[in-house]
């Protein structure tokens, strides 16, 4: 058979070890491509024939050695015609998608026209990737949020101030969550519950009593935050750990500081544990590919390794919920 | 009521986060108290009232500011008699009890003695705990075994040399297959599968042909070598990974060097994943006092926080085995 | 003697071993006392003796755990001459002072004043301590800036983008120069020197060209940037990170983004060098004491410790200069 | 001009910066080739024509991408004459390069012969370049074991024990020294300073008495050791390290235990002082070339960069003295 396969969405810790790893069970047996730049590569045909020796220089570091992009290939039927006849021009029997939600989601309907067969790997330092509890990425980018946090504490300590950090999480509170979770932090506010700003001056009141110091972590996709421009139409470029920070230091009267790690956590060397999801799912693709089984993405469920068909992971997030929420109530919850 | 926190056992990174995570929520209601030692502070009364403020300034820190013991408290009837007093003396409800397999094995006699009413939360750095799939401090370990390799890498790329990396794990392959699977190691060492020495040259022989150096990973516990003690009956210091090394540089003429990261790995400040298990651990710990389930560990099992019998848990090790083998047959099997 | 030990201004790695190191040496002869929060604290009383081995557990941490302000002492005369009243009733013979040019002044002011016999210490992230080459926390700042710029390049080069990296330096570029040096940044901006971001532009255009992304380093206070207040009156929040990124993507058609690691940065462990010159600095603080060497600061200069005139120090800044500046020239110089 | 670059000896962090920056300079007017693997490149003919663009990938990580040997090509005078003609052949009119006593020693001879022109810089984690007060890769290896040790720290304190670290420096104690002081260890030994067991032991003793735990750091080279091969001629896998450990064990009945980090520290990721040190010698270097100042090797003296000619370096070690020796004196001396 002849295999390619390909990133897209933005680049997480892993990707590059999901890739070697796979291309080095895959050529035991069959050619692999990479194709460069995402869904992009394809409608370019920016595609090369690889080993796992031709990896290896880069295998284990961050980002992706094949590139990305976020080129949509559906976007017009134009340019799904330019990627069935390339896929055919190219005799590629499969394609395996390592992305998010979009990158999946052309996977899926590339399958679903029968341009291609393709199996799925779900990536993401979001973490909001429907259908699995962990996506390669971000056990990495919760680590780097963690240190950064643990650093701007002593800082906190040292002048008795209040922090904000602001972490990743558009749709959903993942990174939030687990750094406040893995540092106890006084509060912290996800997309997933609103809550008051008033509040969490409160409790960041009472925390900062009993200790002159407190931490906020706050993940950037929160809806009580006014959006990305002021009501001046002016683009707010610090965000919201910038505006809460302001909010709380007006209210409390505490002097208050914000940091936000922004790219700096989403590009560092892969977590061990990202380095094993990494080489379990790109194993479990394999095995997909070996099999015939197609359409499906690899998944974390139950603890243990499986497939989902692509199509019902696309076009939703798996927010916080279940027991992650009441984990979350149970140290910021309203009601205590 | 009045509960006592302890631990016990070899430290590991995510102890002093349980600890703390447990007295914050309990004292909200309760009196808790530090068990200084494990089991032996029962046994000596040294036992102090603690709340969260107290321990804060070492939550996140590696190790256990509460120390720790190998002590075990049934080790003959006198000291159980002591335990039982003491117990009585303290007024004590309720003891949780972090620690492996020998510290849990306590908590479930005096639980079946009726001396205390237990709760357990797995930790081990060697994850080789029954009936839970991650202890607290596995992660971190594995982290800090795959940075040494990491580091190892460098050297044994710029002289072209093969390497040997010497990791825990005495019962159980855990942190070597980790290791092993996260740099995509040339071979791998676990006590759960025998494989002759001579096997293993033969592989890092092919490896170090296609990219001129090689890296082995191995399991302190495995059972091809012949232990600690050599045929003069001279202790063997340098353990299994120096052995392996010697023997590979004999057998494959390749330049060959050991590094054994040991108590180093173990004392690393503690890893997000760990810091989150540990937080959750420690909530369902007390959520298991609060309904009176007494006599159970906390577990991670089918991907879920969850409880097991202290009883089930005790006497026998987790070992790689189900897909974690079977991973291990995919990249090191015998049948390539 | 009675000596006191306190640390002012911003709060910086190493701190809490310079402090440590200090009074595990004083108090073979002498009753050491902390004064916490800076000057602050001896108008305030704040002051309590302690031991080496009471320091113990926060002494190779980040922060300063005897804490900080910023509080001038000699503001006006009735705070001076509470100062003086509270020094005499303390009856301190000596103080410590550790800090930067805010701190270092007040300890220089009171000795001319004859209020206490003073020893500085130098200490700012930012390294612009006049009369000597390196201050304590510039080292592990430089560190964490070069691990956050490492970090961001490895998304840089996955989506091919441009990339600013906004460091501390409000004065002088220090951290920025060495951020830059030790990155081969393609250019880095420097108070000390005048450049048009046209001539940025045109200097990321062609780096961009050779590899296909770009890294620039900026100080936060170079002059080429508006401020802190665009021509609306509103707060700037982002900084002149994310100005800068807007104009050379908007100049260069190239997608850019800007990372402002922040406080991260001051908060991180102490790095080796810091620790090394931390003890060294309270080493030679001790002599200067039991010398009888009074009104000096402790200084590198010419590769070895010595003293300087702390009168000599205050009121200035150290720009880049000389070596430095030749090296800033002939990576980023104009006329290449 | 043609230009050849080579690294020997052991790899250390840096290295991959140094030649990196060396190439960026000099291609702009100058041909410049990679040596691979020392000067048995040159015997071999190792050399390929290279540019920045090309070492870009690897230009900040630890080990030497040119590869690196210990070869030396004046062992004898048919390697001397293959060296003279294979530089004839290949029209190289400067050769940099990166190494320890042996690397330099060859640079030095063959500029004394007239066979090449050379620039030497200096390199090795030991750190003991006669002629510099600061080699390429000692600082980062210097932090690799400060982390180390703090590790090891958290659980000596956790189980109340003795821990010795054992680093690296067969003759010179710097890497020992530094890490001593870094971490305030309670006991350092260095090659320089005889001292018996006992009185270790008895620090150690009094050590633990005052905080229950005790770190001692030990240089592998220290000459009260007997050496790798013990009484009955087996080989002393362990080191000194362990052979310390068990004798403090004995002698002060506290449990003891060691840890060596080996060939971890000499692998990590270049520190910022070491990437910034690299540049400034590879900075040097290029200067050198330019202006035909030859023999020389760059060195960090007095605080600056400057030259000294390489027949003054070879042959001897920098060991510990003067102001280094006597902050070794002031924390573990005899006299106290």
């Amino acid at each position: 058979m002849k295999i390619g396969v390909l990133t897209g969405g933005g680049d997480a810790p892993g990707l590059n070890i999901a890739v070697y790893t796979f291309v080095k069970l895959a050529e035991r047996k069959h050619e692999v491509y990479a194709i460069f730049h995402g869904w992009k590569g394809l409608l370019n045909k920016e595609v090369k024939r690889v080993t796992s020796v031709d990896l290896l220089d880069f295998a284990f570091t961050g980002g992706t050695y094949i590139k990305t992009s976020r080129t949509n290939p559906f976007k017009d039927e134009e340019r799904a015609k330019t990627l069935a006849k390339n896929v055919e021009e190219l005799s590629l029997d499969v394609v395996v998608a390592i992305g998010g939600d979009d990158t999946l989601g052309a996977a899926g309907e590339a399958q679903r026209r029968g341009i291609l067969d393709a199996v799925g790997i779900p990536k993401t330092i979001d973490n909001d990737v429907w259908g699995t509890d962990y996506t390669i990425g971000f056990d990495t980018a919760v680590n780097e949020a963690v240190k950064a946090a643990e650093s701007f504490k002593t800082t906190l300590i040292s002048h008795e101030r209040v922090g904000v950090v602001e972490v990743m999480g558009r749709e959903a509170g993942w990174i939030a969550l687990h750094t406040g979770l893995a540092t106890m932090a006084d509060f912290v506010l996800i997309p997933e519950r609103e809550v008051s700003w008033d509040f969490v001056a409160e409790r960041v009141k009472k925390a900062y009593e009993a200790k002159r110091w407190a931490l906020v972590v706050v993940s950037e996709g929160i809806k009580s935050y006014g959006g990305p421009v002021d009501e001046f139409g002016h683009v707010r470029l610090g965000g919201v750990g910038n505006e809460l920070a302001a909010f709380l230091e007006k209210k409390t009267g505490l002097e208050t500081r914000a940091t936000i790690p922004g790219h700096i956590i989403r590009g560092a060397p892969p977590s061990a544990f990202d380095r094993v999801l990494a080489v379990r799912y790109a194993t479990a693709a394999y095995e997909a590919v070996e099999e015939g089984k197609f359409g499906v993405m690899t998944a974390y469920r139950d603890g243990e390794i499986s497939y989902i068909p692509i199509t019902e992971v696309v076009g939703r997030n798996k927010l916080v919920s279940g027991p992650w929420l009441k984990l979350y109530e149970t140290y910021w919850g309203n009601s205590e």
